[in-house]
């Protein structure tokens, strides 16, 4: 049983566990955008994927688990921030994504939100995912600051990118307004205006060596 | 039994009607802040409230009805916006306000906001709760634009407040940050400065008396 060879066919890129993991997967993003989190069911994914429930209860464990790996496959995606050339117009190729994600009927986003509020082990997840993109996002302010459009060093690229995007899900997922197609690049504008204004500088901290002392 | 004198005693403000609501309706504040909306129930509401569950049930009928009203009696608090001079001030005041509503443990706003992603009847009375809030907020603009802080007519009073508060939500609600004490401050002069560059010009509709032809 332990004999490692007895199981390498399964765990190579591509094998059965693979396959598996993303049937199950596709599952659980059907059954999430269709019922919501308080639809998932072991047994509804389990059936769905067409993979024995044995399976599924022996890896995935219960609902939590299954709702972890599915937002840690999302961070496995191979996403690139929008690369347009300006400061304004990747905020709003960005915002405009976002948007339609969180548009999409049924939104597999929301519907992770609105688990992330039910289950602690998702919300860690999701936070993971979310810290993990942001981060991915910064080199569009670092590419701004290349080309000039902000003052090198005194942008806080984390407050710039959540000031552009926070007003989406504000809208979209808290206040459920319609969706309004000028909002992602009003709101990428709003960024990038307050960005030039000296909004967004970084906090110096007393280990910064570019602090003044 | 439709004598309306048989239940005036009941009904009027103050009376036992009254009492009885105040009652349950903390009781429910109390359970969700608790709980959470998935621990909410008919007979725990009751119980707290030290009401009969016949009353509970035939008053407010099911959970979402008591989600309902707690919302309603929400938006009845005589609640008014900051108003401390200038537009970043009131705008910081604000957000300090809802960052305290966010973080405070138990937080009755985030219970609510997690039951409204279960409730459509309690996402509707949010809906209602977050524009009422926000048209009760937009004096603090009409106020900065007496003063000559923004331009007369060139400022979408709503905007300017959603990109000012969306940034607090965002990273308490959806990122579960922790508190940052500049926070408040720092996305209500975002939005200053992006306001005073132009961001939130009101968009003009044919029918604007006011719009170029």
């Amino acid at each position: 049983m332990t004999d490692p060879t007895a199981i390498t066919p399964d765990r190579r890129p591509g094998g059965r566990t693979a396959r598996v993991r993303t049937q199950v997967l596709d599952a659980v993003r059907a059954e999430l955008a269709e019922n919501g989190h308080e639809g998932l069911t072991m047994e509804g994914v389990a059936t769905r994927a067409g993979v024995h429930r044995t399976t599924v209860y022996r890896r995935w464990r219960d609902v939590g688990g299954l709702l972890v790996d599915v937002i840690e496959a999302a961070g496995e995606i191979d996403w690139r921030p929008p690369d347009t050339g300006s400061l304004r117009g990747d905020l709003t190729a960005l915002n405009q994504e976002i948007q339609q994600s969180l548009v999409v009927q049924p939104s597999f986003a929301v519907a992770l939100m609105a688990a992330s509020f039910h289950s602690d082990q998702a919300a860690r997840a999701q936070t993971r995912l979310w810290a993990d993109r942001y981060a991915q996002c910064e080199i569009v302010v670092e590419r701004a600051i290349a080309r000039g459009e902000l003052p090198a060093r005194l942008t806080d690229a984390r407050s710039l990118l959540i000031a552009a995007t926070a007003p989406l899900y504000h809208q979209l997922v808290l206040l459920r307004a319609d969706p309004d197609p000028q909002l992602p690049e009003r709101a990428a504008e709003a960024a990038v205006l307050a960005a030039a204004a000296g909004a967004f500088s970084a906090r110096r901290s007393a280990c910064d060596p570019g602090a003044p002392s």
